[in-house]
C-alpha cells in the first residue's frame, strides 16, 4: 500500500509518498510544493492543485493522509491555509483516494508514542522509521512523512482490530 | 458583461449571475449550492466544486467576484469556510475567470453607500438595483448578488477612471 502524506500550507505544502510493505515502511518520494508570495491567490491555489494532481498521477498512491489544522490566534493564516487544504483535499478525492485526517496529537502519538512530543523527536522518528540518512528539510517535508507514517500505523491497527473481531466471530 | 457573485460557505454557497448592460444591471440566475452536514468533508468540497463548474459552464460569466472572509473568533469555522472558498476560487480560475475579492465594507459601500450599513439595507438595495419583486432567500443568495453588484460598480468606476486618464493623455 502506498500512502501520500500531506502537510497543508499556502506558501509550502509538504508531501511524502511511503510504501507500506508488511510491517516495513519505505520512502518513495518526498518534497514540497512552493508558491510565491505577492502572487494572485487564485493562481497560488491553482499551482498547489495542479502540482498535487501531477504528483498523484506520477506516484499513484492508494490512500492519502492530511493534517487537521489548528490555529489558536491568527485567523487570517487559518483562512489562507484552509483554502490551500481545500484544493489539496479536492485533488485527492478527484483522484479517488480515501483521505485520513489526523490531529497533531495523533501524529505525535503514532510516531513518538506520546502526544506532547517535541517537533525534533517526531523528526528523529521519521528518520528512523524510514531509514533515512538525515532529517528531510524543510520541516514541512518531515511533517508530511510523519503524517504518512501515522496513517500506516492507524491502518495497521485497524486491520489488527478487524482480524481480532473476525477471529472472535463478531 | 456577465458577473458571477459568490458568497462563500461550507454548508451554503450563495451564487448570483448578473448582466451589466450599459448602466443597467439585470439578474440572470441566482440560488445556492448546499452540502449536507455529517458528510465526508472531501465529498462536500467536491460537491461545491462540481456544482460551481456546472453553473459556470451553463451561464458562462465573464468575471467572478467573491467575498473576503472575516472571522473574529471561530477559527474552526474559518478553516472550514476557507476550504470551501479555496475550491470555489480554483473552479473560477480553471474556467479562465478573473476574480475580484471584496471586503464586507466594500460591498456595503458599493450597494448602500456607506460601510456600516445593516444587512437589511444591503438586501433592499439588491432588490432595487435588480428590480426584483422580493428579497432573494436565503441571505447567502442576496449576499452573492450584492457581491456581483459591487463588482459591477467597481468595474464601472475603473472604466471611468481609465477614460479620464486617457482623455487627459496620461
Amino acid at each position: 500500500m502506498r500512502i501520500l502524506g500531506i502537510d497543508p500550507g499556502y506558501a509550502i505544502v509538504g508531501f511524502g509518498f511511503v510504501d507500506k510493505i508488511g510491517s516495513q515502511l519505505v520512502p518513495v518520494q518526498y518534497g514540497c510544493i512552493q508558491t510565491k508570495a505577492h502572487t494572485d491567490p487564485s493562481i497560488r491555489l491553482m499551482d498547489i492543485y495542479d502540482s498535487l494532481i501531477q504528483l498523484i498521477d506520477k506516484y499513484k498512491p492508494d490512500a492519502a493522509a492530511i493534517e487537521q489544522l489548528y490555529f489558536n490566534r491568527n485567523v487570517t493564516t487559518a483562512i489562507a491555509v484552509g483554502q490551500a487544504r481545500g484544493v489539496l483535499m479536492l485533488a485527492c478525492k478527484q483522484k479517488g483516494l480515501e483521505i485520513g485526517e489526523y490531529t497533531p496529537l495523533q501524529i505525535k502519538q503514532a510516531t513518538v508514542g506520546y502526544g506532547k512530543a517535541e517537533k525534533k523527536q517526531v523528526q528523529d522518528m521519521v528518520k528512523m522509521f524510514l531509514s533515512l540518512s538525515e532529517i528531510p528539510k524543510p520541516d514541512d517535508v518531515a511533517d508530511a512523512l510523519a503524517i504518512a507514517i501515522c496513517h500506516a500505523h492507524s491502518s495497521t491497527l485497524q486491520t489488527k482490530l478487524q482480524n481480532n473481531l473476525t477471529r472472535r466471530g463478531m
